[in-house]
Parts: C-alpha cells; structure tokens; sequence
C-alpha cells in the first residue's frame, strides 16, 4: 500500500522548514510542492539573501519542481506553504497549474510580523484611480501595441503556456 | 540638460523587446525598468524556454534589476511593460517597492493571444469556495503555525522587507 502523508502532516513539514530558514538568514516562510507522481520539492524564502523579492517560498518551490521536473506545467501538483500565499504567489500556482494549495499561518498572522501580504490583498480591492502604486496604459502608436502578438501568431513554432 | 525618454518611447522599446524574444524562443513580452538613478535594465517572457512558469518579461526585468543592483527595494522605479502586468507581475511589483507601472496592450489583447493572465484577474475576484484553484487553510497544531513569526522576532540580525 502506497504511504501517503498528511496535509497537515506536510504542512506541519512546511511550517519546521519556514522556522529552518530563519536560522539560515532567510524569511519565516517555507513551501513544500509534491507533485502528481509523487516527487516533493522544498522551497525557502530569499528575498533579502539573493535580492530577489520575487524570491518567497511559494515561488523558489514552483522554480525548484519546474527545472528539476524540466516543465513549465506542475498539473496535479499539491502546494504546502507556511504562511497564505500573497498574490503573487497565488498567480505564481495559478500559472504553474498547480491543483491545490494548503496553508497554515493566514496572511493576518504575517501582518503581525510585520510583512505586507494582506496589504498587497488589499490593492486589487482598490479602485485604479486609489492604488498606492499607479498601472497605466499608454497608447504608443497605431496598433503597435499587438505586434508581438502577430509575430507569436505567425510562429510555427511557438510553444503555448 | 538631462534627456529623458518619453513613458510613450519606453513603452515602444519594451514593444520591440517583446516583438524581439518570439525571435528567440519566448513569448510576446518585453519589459524595461528604469530606476530611480536612470539605469535601465530589461526583461523577457522565458516560460517555456527556462521551465519557469514565473519568468514573466516583468519579473525577469524585476529579478535581473535587483540583481545588478544589489538590492531588493527598486523604490522609485518605473515598469514598462509591453502588455498588463498579470497579478503575479503586479504583486512582484508591489514587493519591488515598483512607484509607477505603464503599459501597452491590455489584458483583454493578451487573451486574444491565447494567454490567461485576464482568466487569472478573474481568480481574485471569484468567492474562494467557487475558484478553479482550491487554498484552504489547515490547523496543524497548538499555535505552531506562529513558530517562524516567533523565531523571525526574536532574530537581532533579521532584515525586514
């Protein structure tokens, strides 16, 4: 009989490797991926290590499944994090075609900590004209704005994602 | 006198990045930062061809600036972006300190193409018990899901974020 692991036993796992990576000067934040055969993946926080703020656990995971997978496609993978993804991560598995994420600590709990996640929430339930950080479209020129999209389209070769 | 290039012919260069990398094997999207002191650095979509589902034109320009840099903190920095930053590249942004993002083709061009970044604008705004993705949250234990918050406030070296 297959050996299976909790969700929470693995989230439990996520939650020792989030509390590991303090120790080895990264953020409070670990992700587990276990992927649809089975492989598993840790990811660790980076951001202030590697200068790399797109470095959460959520992300280093998807990247460390993806290359040592060889796939940009994680379909029936399981994603265990620490702590509630932020948006970007939560697009980050949307992207990824991760199945499902399990969490522990919520993004209010990070609050307390002292980190911006449930702020960041909080931006895209903000009308455009409101948004601490301005997104703007800029008309460039007549239609110029598809051409990399016609190329993509006349590329035989194109791999879609 | 300092020249400055418009937000207008930034955009078009990022367009032309964008048209450039379907020549090299990633997809329609190019992004250019400037920082706050005036370098410019660049990025391009390399999901397929780097197995990196999170290696969107945004994130790699964002990555690639922190990195020459040495910094995590892009505060006072601009993005352009060939097409709308998706809600990962906007969430990426929001932890790259980003001031201000512009952009060229829209999402709804983007989907046009085949791309889901306005399927993944949907996601945040669909009740949690009707979204594709599941992200539940799980009880582990007795408080231990505070166990990184509480070994993070007790580190004197820590660098916040």
């Amino acid at each position: 009989m297959h050996k299976t692991i909790s969700h929470q036993d693995q989230l439990a796992l996520a939650t020792e490797l989030a509390t590991q990576n303090v120790r080895n000067g990264g953020g409070p934040f670990g992700a587990i991926i276990v992927t649809s055969d089975g492989r598993v993946f840790e990811g660790f926080n980076r951001v202030t290590a590697n200068n790399d703020p797109t470095a959460h656990a959520e992300v280093t995971a998807i990247r460390t499944a993806c290359a040592e997978t060889e796939t940009f496609d994680l379909s029936g993978a399981i994603l265990y994090s620490s702590c509630e993804p932020c948006p970007m991560c939560l697009a980050s598995s949307l992207w990824a075609r991760i199945e499902a994420v399990y969490f522990a600590a919520d993004r209010h709990d990070a609050a307390e900590a002292g980190f911006d996640d449930a702020t960041f929430y909080e931006f895209f339930d903000t009308p455009v004209a409101k948004r601490s950080m301005p997104v703007t479209q800029l008309v460039i020129n007549d239609a110029g704005h598809l051409a990399p999209f016609t190329a993509w389209a006349a590329l035989d070769s194109r791999i879609e994602y």
